[in-house]
């Protein structure tokens, strides 16, 4: 059985015996990935307004998330959908992130657009949709910037290892895994999220992994127990969707959080992380 | 949205709605499906002697298990593998089980042999192949033996409720699932476990749902995270197979646990268990 | 590239070396898989009367078909749905086949019917679902009964051609296989036609391979372009369903063809069969 | 049943009822895709010298074909992999083009470099892996090049409408898709060739729709009678990769055709057009 063997001809620099101990990937305000603490991310899909991505930022942090994720240029299956206020997100994102002591992810579609994501985020998300993007990859890898990797809709494992090999070798070794689900045969969840992923590539790479069950499973009611699960399979971080009102949220209102919810669920993930000789991150801010 | 909305004209008797306080499935020594303590299911892939099977049997009660699993008749691809060793199988799994006070579950393949295995087990399992045997649920209706489900190869959680309900509607409401992973487009494991199942199965029926990590991977080193991660999602127990020795095994030797890994995975799913409000068993049998 | 290899260890009897020159399976009205001209197989989804089989007969017979297909023992998803006529659905088929000198294709579902099923049949079918319901298999290999088995809901080329190899193995070289679809992510179709599956079979096995373009698309307005696509990979017949008033079918209404699609259908296959150098069938009855 | 009937709020634009009479898409040589003569697209996976592409447009030009394929960036799972000539291909592609009176079609990845690719191509591709690349799909939209939109990795028929609808809104209107198989649960071929896509597409748009049954396969041996049956399903083209010597292909020699192999496939490939109504280009070259 082979396969937990790297394929010959594969990923190298992303492959676990090339740094054994495993990669920390460190944000400005000391959020970590692959440390004891998990790094918790948490916000809306989109950046909506000011007062939306403010309060979040507050609400979040004073329970204990450390980076604070939310969408400016978004993609949409449709060109009729919203399509995020764009650089006028950035900056909403910004200020609300820095009151709170947050670091701010978010996502970058184009690669004539790295520079100008780069200059107002701490870590720039690759989407589900561009993890083969490959012109996009070699720009994030040039820009040094701590990357977030989501999986394809319908990657393998090792097409996701190349994908992630593309940025190490443009000279950026600050790549964090993100497993959001895949397509399959049922759409009672909007993905299957695949938490044996987890585990898997602490076996295959040195990298980070952690878990979005937000899009993972596309409904509200399923995030906090994949979130729980997803720490007991060895998840280094969560990225978790919560919006102040999810039934009005211009997306993704149905696996969004409340702010309630959301502090529920930190309670208890921070007994179950403890479980699994964890810890999630102190509260930065205090409501 | 209404994925958490059962069909119109679909299963009617495995509704949440119809017991909503939950099913509880009993077993002869105490073994439970749904309560506060989960169910511990362990054992070889396929009953191979009378040692094997006491060795397992005293190992797996020593450490906390209380149900004992073992093959007696495999469904196998080829014609040509090992089939198992039939009614002498059951005998030793009976034998062995009664020595460590553990209750049977086992695979029924062919209507004709249900009586014969129901004869000897305190459980029969449906297999992933025979989920839609509707002979074979029928018959196993009729017996009104408790009776584990597992889910199809590539079977919807809705096609899966109603290979249930065809247990129901003959007259057994002794039903626990058990999700073991299904068909995608990745080899990497052997099958995808899809952990959010159970959480979602939770919204849907009053039905135990319990987790094969074992097949559900495919792989030893992520039956122990995964398992512990099916727990932290809420499942109501875990089928894990155990063997004295899994590079010598008859079948599945790759994603069977050793004596010496049960038990330190044992020992972690107790804290596990204990964060997320549930027990694991106690022991049945002194080493 | 070892795609056209079989496995080590895997099917013996099915694999095309073993009869490098192809099998051709015949029925008693001549009826032949396998050869130049090649099978058509066509009737309802279930028998539901003696008009309704009978006048479907004789329609498909004038139209070119020389096997008729008709479900008595139903595999359905849910309990509650139309489960077959049985018994005497077996009797009405084999009536309106004799008036029209067809052969009869009808499906078995449990091991303990086989006896009764050959007994009015020419050829059994072995349904998706029951694709490794190893006893079943066992049961009608020995039968030496003619067979047609289709292809499982999500079965691998390989698992197929082993499922073939039980029934050869049991001593039954009568043995045709059907693709008729697998699961997919997409639901714009009820199953994903994998007409890939004609030609890959053509060089690993000597078994012969029809298609059914009914199940294989859900969609009626699908069948015809698809069974002529059919044609022109290589397939050695095909399985439509037809019925004399699809809206008000019992089962399967919507991918069933009218009398009228049908014969127009019958008029292309016949153009494009002869574009691969095949022929369909003489009508053996005048309407 | 609503699978034929498009979802509210979905493409408006590209919907069948907005040009009932079918989109033909020309290029300058007068290719058509949509019309009564289907197109033929063939060429090397990657243009890798001037000699090669030279004889190979020569010899596809002398049996039918009238559009150049050739990769000049080739989006490539490793960075390790060889990743096309970039420019130079481009030059070498139109030049071996135009001395034989054929259009070009090769891939554009990076919205920077759209200018460049329609500089040098007739027909610019987005590739599987970009399907939902948005950047790219504006900025090609933009352009109004006639545009080869092939199918995602794992795209429903829904997303792959809605990434047409993207070029169409951006004012484009000479639109054709590209079925080129999709992810599935079964590696016995690269991917898994849905040609039902072809009819069902035939009901939702007015776009013209070709197959690549050579991605779609993956093996040499399958690409003749796939695409044969493409034509049969009522395919508006082709396209084949063509190489002077597969074994010794810098990317995809395993499912390339030789030249002797092309030139008897598209013998058979007329036969087939006559019989559903449809013809291949007449030769632009002698050899």
């Amino acid at each position: 059985m082979d396969r937990l063997t790297p394929l010959p001809h594969a990923y190298r620099l992303a492959r676990r015996d090339a740094q054994p101990s495993g990669t920390v990937v460190m944000l400005p305000n000391g959020a970590a990935f692959g440390g004891e603490t998990v790094a918790i991310c948490a916000g809306p899909c989109s950046v909506e307004s000011r007062e939306q991505i403010r309060s979040t930022a507050q609400t979040v942090a004073a329970r204990g998330a450390n980076v604070l994720r939310g969408g400016a240029f978004k993609p949409r299956t449709s060109p009729y959908a919203f399509q995020g206020l764009g650089a006028d997100a950035l900056k909403l994102l910004r200020e609300a992130a820095d009151a709170c002591e947050l670091s701010v992810v978010t996502e970058v579609m184009d690669p004539r657009e790295v520079e100008l994501v780069c200059a107002h985020a701490d870590m720039v998300q690759i989407g589900a949709r561009n993890m083969q993007n490959f012109s996009l990859l070699r720009e994030v890898g040039e820009s040094g910037k701590p990357v977030l990797l989501k999986r394809g809709l319908s990657a393998t494992i090792h097409e996701w290892l190349m994908a992630a090999e593309y940025l190490l070798v443009s000279g950026n070794p600050n790549v964090v895994l993100c497993e959001r689900g895949v397509r399959s045969f049922d759409n009672a969840t909007r993905n299957l999220l695949d938490l044996s992923a987890v585990p898997l590539l602490r076996t295959l790479t040195h990298l980070p992994v952690i878990v979005d069950p937000s899009h993972g499973t596309g409904l509200a009611a399923l995030v906090a127990p994949m979130g729980l699960a997803a720490l007991a399979a060895g998840a280094d971080g969560l990225l978790v969707e919560v919006h102040p009102n999810p039934s009005a949220a211009a997306s993704d209102g149905q696996q969004s959080l409340s702010f309630e919810q959301f502090g529920a669920f930190m309670r208890q993930a921070e007994v179950v992380a403890r479980a699994v000789g964890r810890a999630v991150p102190a509260a930065t801010f205090a409501t």
